[in-house]
Order: C-alpha cells, then sequence, then structure tokens
C-alpha cells in the first residue's frame, strides 16, 4: 500500500493527515502552530509528528509517496513561499527546508513534498474528495472572516506569476466603497461577501432606515443576518439579496476568465447552507455569459479537511 | 528542417503562415474563405492549399511536425469546434476532418491537426513570437469591433469547460447599462470598450452636455476619439478616462483570478498606441491586487499575424 501525506498549517494549529494514494483518510491530528522565533520551529515539528505517525503504523519511507503542504501565504513553484504574515515567515524555501527536516527525523532523504498556499489546497481537495469529485476544473470560493479562493485547470493548481492567482476576495466590484479594505483598496468583495463584510453592509443597512428588523441587536453576527433572511426579515433581504449580488457578479467574471466545470462555496459563511447558493445562483444567471450560464455551483463537503485533502492530493497531481 | 503550419480561418479570409519549428515565419498568403454549403468547402481548401505549399516548397509530410488552426469560435480539446456562426459551421469536429482532407490531398495522413478559438491563438502567437515572448503566463485584451480575450497559463492554451475561458469581453463591469450588449446581457465591458462602444459612450457624453468638442462630427470613430484625447479635447477626456478605468476595473479581476506574468492588448483600437497603455495602467495601478500591482501591460506586436504565429504555436505547445 502507498501514502501520502497532507499537511494543512495554519496560525493556531497544524492539521495532519495520513492518506491512501487513493484519496482515503486513514487517520488524521494536531499540533500546536510554533511560532516562536519567527516561525522556525514549525517544519521541524512537522517532521517529528510525520516521523512519529509513520512509526507507531509501520509505515517505511519507501511506501511515502510524498507530503503536501498548505501555508497560508503566496507560493510559487510549489516551494518557496513568499511571506506568511501569520507563521513569522519571510520568504522561505519550505520544500527544501522540510525535506531536509524530514530526511534528519526519518535518517533517510526519501520523502518528496510540495507546497502551496492553503486557500488553493482546499479547492484542490474539494475537486480530488469533495463535491467538485469528477472535475477537471474547479473554482473554490471560501467565505469566511476574509474572502479567499482558489482554481484547479485540468486537475493542477493555477498559482499565478506572483503566487496570487485566486485572490478573488480583492476583485474591485464595490464602486462606490468608501472604506478601506485590509489590503489597502476600497471596493474589494471581501468588504461585503465575508462574514465580516455581511455585517458591515447590514449595519448600513440598518443605519439608514428605522425600519423594525430582528437585526437590531448587540454582537449580530453573519449568521445571524441569514437566520433572519430565511425567516423572512425585509432588511436581511436587502442585505442578503446585495452580498449575494456582488458575489454572483464576481463569479460571472470569474467564469468569463477561466470558465470552470463548478463553482464550490466553502467557510463558515457557507453552514448558511443551500439558501445561499440558491440565492446567488438566481443573481449568477442574470449576469453570466451564455456560454457560463450552466456552470455549477454547490457548497462544499470536506469543511476543514479541505486542507488536508488538497494537501494530499498535490502528491498526486 | 522542420515545418508548422499556421492557419487563422476568419470570415472573409483564411489567412496560412509556413513557419519553422523555431517560429521564423518562411512564407504566408491567403486565400478566400468559401462560405457556401454551411462553410463545408473550407477545410478542403485549408488541405488544398497547405499541399500545395508543401509542393511549391519541396517539404515532405515527415518533415511537418503538425498544423494549428484558429478559428472564430468556441472549442472543445482541441478538436470539436461547438458551432461557428461567421463560417456556417454547427458543431463540428475539424481536426479529424481536416486530417482527413489533408490525408486525401496528400495521399497519406501523417499530419496532425490542433484546433483552437481565434482569441486564444492570437494569446499563444504573442506569448511565443510576440510581445509576451520570455513569459510562461499571458492574458491577451483584443479590443476591436467586440472585445476578445486569450489566456495562457504554463504555455498552455486555457480554453474552459465550455470554450469560454477568455470571454472577458462579456464580463459584466457596467453596473447600470440600460442598452443590451449583442450576447443578450446589459453591462458587457464589451459594451464600453470595444471600438463601437468607444463611440456609444462617445456619443452619451456629447448628448449630456452642450460643450463645444472636436467629436461633434459625422461618422465619429474610436480613432477620432484617441486623437482629440490627445489633442485634450475635454469631452474625449472624459470618455477615454471612463473607456480606460472600466477596462482597468477588468484586468483588475483578471488578475485577481489568472495572475498572469503579463497582459498584451491588441485589435484595431490598440493602435492608439502607448497612450492607451498610459492611461489604462494608471487606472490598473489604483484597482489591482497589490500582488499584482506591477502586471507588465504591453501593445501586442503580431497584429493580424498573431493568429498564424500562434496557430503554428498549437503545434509546439
Amino acid at each position: 500500500m502507498k501514502y501520502c501525506f497532507g499537511i494543512d498549517i495554519g496560525g493556531t494549529t497544524v492539521k495532519c493527515g495520513l492518506f491512501s494514494v487513493e484519496g482515503l483518510l486513514i487517520d488524521k491530528w494536531e499540533i500546536p502552530t510554533d511560532k516562536s522565533e519567527q516561525g522556525k520551529k514549525i517544519l521541524k515539528d512537522v517532521a517529528a509528528t510525520v516521523a512519529d505517525k509513520m512509526r507507531e503504523e509501520s509505515i517505511c519511507a519507501e511506501a511515502v509517496a510524498g507530503l503536501g503542504v498548505g501555508v497560508p501565504g503566496p507560493v510559487l513553484s510549489q516551494s518557496v513561499v513568499k511571506g506568511c504574515v501569520n507563521l513569522g515567515w519571510a520568504e522561505y524555501n519550505v520544500k527544501e527546508e522540510l525535506e531536509r527536516e524530514l530526511e534528519e527525523a526519518l535518517g533517510k532523504a526519501v520523502i518528496s513534498v510540495s507546497v502551496e498556499n492553503d486557500a488553493n489546497v482546499a479547492a484542490l481537495g474539494e475537486l480530488w474528495q469533495g463535491t467538485g469529485k469528477g472535475n477537471r476544473s474547479l473554482v473554490m470560493v471560501t467565505l469566511g472572516t476574509g474572502v479567499g479562493g482558489g482554481i484547479v485547470v485540468d486537475g493542477k493548481i493555477l498559482s499565478g506569476a506572483t503566487g496570487a492567482a485566486g485572490e478573488i476576495g480583492h476583485m474591485p466590484v464595490l464602486y462606490d466603497e468608501p472604506e478601506l479594505c485590509n489590503c489597502g483598496k476600497k471596493g474589494c468583495l471581501e468588504q461585503i461577501a465575508s462574514a465580516t463584510g455581511i455585517v458591515r453592509h447590514a449595519k448600513r443597512v440598518l443605519a439608514g432606515t428605522d425600519k423594525v428588523s430582528v437585526l437590531r441587536k448587540d454582537n449580530l453576527t453573519a449568521k445571524d443576518v441569514f437566520d433572519a433572511f430565511k425567516e423572512s426579515d425585509e432588511l436581511a433581504q436587502i442585505v442578503i439579496n446585495d452580498v449575494c449580488g456582488y458575489l454572483a457578479t464576481a463569479l460571472a467574471h470569474i467564469t468569463c476568465v477561466v470558465n470552470p466545470e463548478v463553482i464550490v462555496i466553502g467557510g463558515g459563511v457557507s453552514k448558511a447552507g443551500q439558501v445561499l447558493i440558491d440565492t446567488v445562483s438566481k443573481y449568477y444567471k442574470e449576469k453570466a455569459f451564455n456560454a457560463c450560464k450552466d456552470t455549477k455551483i454547490v457548497l462544499a463537503s470536506l469543511g476543514n479537511d479541505a486542507g488536508i485533502y488538497g494537501a494530499a492530493g498535490l502528491v498526486l497531481s
């Protein structure tokens, strides 16, 4: 039997998965992300936990087809990370360094490492073993605290010249936005379609009227807005229709550019469920180019495991 | 010496090129496009002219690495055309049919045919031997009667699930557009950034004011508007700044999605020259995501030959 490892390095924990090369998740576990000393210990910890797991499962190095890693930053040529602020990393050859650490931990150099941006890796995960399974091209949109994205074409991640392909959260879709996005520009998709963007837009809509709404409460969340939308709250209708309209516009742009087989929507906001898909799809059909109107739009299915699946999938793509 | 042929099938003429596999254009010529009988004669004519050229230049079939064809319609898997209204074609396996016609014309079956959409092929041409040379990823924007586009990633054309990748003319960037685009939607990039779109927008701006302008003339063209812009005509400034602003917004969307090394702008409108690039670039830097701000934006260099270059480049990509 041949195995591969999928490692998803986040700011708080490192998620780890042991897979068969056919895509079966055999075991998953987490270790804390040690960000001390500019994150220098992280790869040593990854190598150690992988080596421990191999001993525990009696897997020899020759039976490991490879190890894939997702990191929260831009990556060039599946090896060099161009800085991960969350981890303390500046430019860093994660492939070379982790292969060296694995060699040290295992006493031999036979495990090849591939590295990619975490959003891209999640997209590959959904294509390999999630709702995108059976397709060759996919766009994944992650609606969380921010808006991330990943694109897979012909089974391979589209990384881009500077590792910025799929950064769809920063498409400038809001033309009259007065506030700054975290990226320093104004009018990014993320400013309306992320969890924080939905709340921000709801507060604006609420401030512009005296109408009664269940949204008039402290600590409003994106989930509250979707719940009120499902209950037909009038102001929540306005907010969610605006959010889904801009998201659909961005999707119509994206499909004109890469024309994927399927769009997968994940992230915390996607827990709103089928109502999100239905509302986005309604606006998408109005805005999309004819040849792209039938692009499937579906919910992601792997949740927080998309990263480890996709990282493992990197080994085989 | 090894050769390849690049064939660019248009609605009026078929442009033909004989190339060395290194990319040297050895000879180019044209034949008329015979659209009678739903375009059934076109591929027979192409096979005949290619066979004639091979006899004329004493090139044996074994010395031909392949033949690439650009067609004005969507193409799947570099073989099946999903309809070309301009040529009278419905769904049509151009690869199989042209290989059969070549076999008949030459008396043997050794020349392999690859087929792609003409805008995609022009993009590949600019990457192979035009201003995009030396890069691996490129987006080409063709500003003509309409707005077309082609995308090359890692040296290969991005075709899309239904052959619609790179159809950037139909990105919905005009939010309040009341008129219909040719595609049936409202608000497409093509409605403002094509030659006809520029004239349409100029007429709107002129109708909204009594100000003096050299644009108040019969048979206004996009060239007139750019000429007046260069002469600092006040209304032409408004028109061209609007056009370049929306074009830059579309480019900022595109670079967030595919993050290419270079954007090449061609087509009739690009004859306005460096002033077009400078104005688009100014707005692009305001709208682009940080990691994509330095994407090069340059004029195309192959003009009407981009199609034959790219078609020949198909053979080698």
